[in-house]
């Protein structure tokens, strides 16, 4: 997993990375496979990519790398967002004895620091992770996962929406350029993990000077063709 | 300074403290004396209140006893905001040398998982603190601190920045019941670290629901008497 030449700093400090991508449709967040085996056999499972940090290495150096070696992304600006550092992390022995097999050594405690990302994912990036080793998976789909990595996530979705309340912006890196009411909506629903009145929320918009009407509309749709927005990031800028 | 009778998780994660007290008039950080000696001969000066972590307490419990312990403060709201573990913060020897003595352990990098509070700095509170333990330092008196612990207190201030700008009604916890214009400007331009205009401001006060103006005015005073304010709590709850 990791090249064990590299001296770990130690057996307690560790990083890891929640990587939400929007697909256009869903919100998906980027696990690694891991398999093992204990008293009741093989098994095979999901986790957060994440390891233990170098001697050499920052916090924020030591998430990129870890996330390029378990998944092969590179280069995402990622967020640090919370320290993880309750005993119960350890509670379960499966975790234990996964760990002290991966590490070859006795693990106690383990804080791990969290970082975030929010991506637009589009095939490219797609095509970037093996899907022998990892797997983008609709957040409504995720299972239990190892050590607390279930609560890692829940936390960091609730980083990503301070964030995006702050920064409206973030919210348009994840869309197409031009993009219907309803793909905003959907997108901000999914955020905030809470269903918007749809009425309501079009009166927002209008009221929005970054959110500018085109005169293009949706073509060769079924339903009535909706209109398309765009954002204007120096309207934004200004009123901030 | 701690129990060495329980037992320590390990040599590489502490918590700090950063607890900001209002007095009306200044934001002070509450700082606690280290003495040593070392090549230069003896010296004091001062750090935050920190330590390393117990095996058997989650990082909020320990941030909460370390503050206790080291300066008698208990029961504050204490918010986890940044984990630092840039292998620069042990970059002076003297700070290295204080660590190996107190803990009777060789120590290497440090993870500090960082901890802030927002006080009003009354009377009874100062009371409270040893003054031959610790300190509340005006902000702008701070000198170069122990580790990285000035930098810590920079991303600290940004911390309550962003929590300021997503709940104004932390700045109302900091101001007397009846305020004036003045008095929040001031905690305002305090918080930002920036001037505001005045005349802006109180364009802005006057738009804003829960800020209520009273009939009262100040007595006894040499300038022009200025109104009193109150903050409504519940108008502000509606708005959000």
């Amino acid at each position: 997993m990791e090249n064990m030449s590299t001296p770990l700093a130690n057996n307690h400090i560790s990083v890891d990375c929640v990587v939400f991508g929007f697909d256009g449709t869903d919100l998906r967040v980027l696990l690694v496979k891991r398999s093992g085996s204990d008293d009741g056999g093989d098994y095979n499972d999901m986790k957060l990519p994440g390891s233990l940090i170098y001697r050499d290495e920052d916090l924020d150096e030591a998430a990129g790398r870890v996330l390029e070696e378990l998944t092969g992304i590179k280069d995402l600006s990622l967020t640090q967002f919370k320290a993880f550092g309750s005993k119960d992390r350890t509670s379960n022995p499966r975790d234990v004895l996964w760990l002290e097999r991966a590490q070859k050594e006795h693990v106690e405690l383990i804080v791990t620091i969290a970082y975030f990302a929010l991506v637009k994912l589009d095939k490219a990036l797609e095509k970037t992770v093996d899907p022998a080793q990892a797997q983008w998976c609709r957040i409504d789909d995720i299972g239990p996962l190892a050590f607390d990595h279930n609560l890692i996530i829940e936390e960091a979705r609730k980083a990503i929406r301070r964030e995006a309340d702050n920064n409206r912006a973030l919210l348009f890196d994840l869309l197409p350029k031009k993009f219907t009411a309803s793909q905003l909506r959907k997108l901000s629903e999914i955020i905030n993990g809470k269903t918007l009145d749809v009425r309501n929320f079009h009166k927002k918009i209008a009221q929005m000077p970054y959110i500018v009407p085109l005169d293009e509309k949706q073509q060769g749709v079924s339903h009535r063709a909706a209109r398309f927005y765009r954002f204007d990031r120096k309207a934004y800028t200004v009123m901030r």
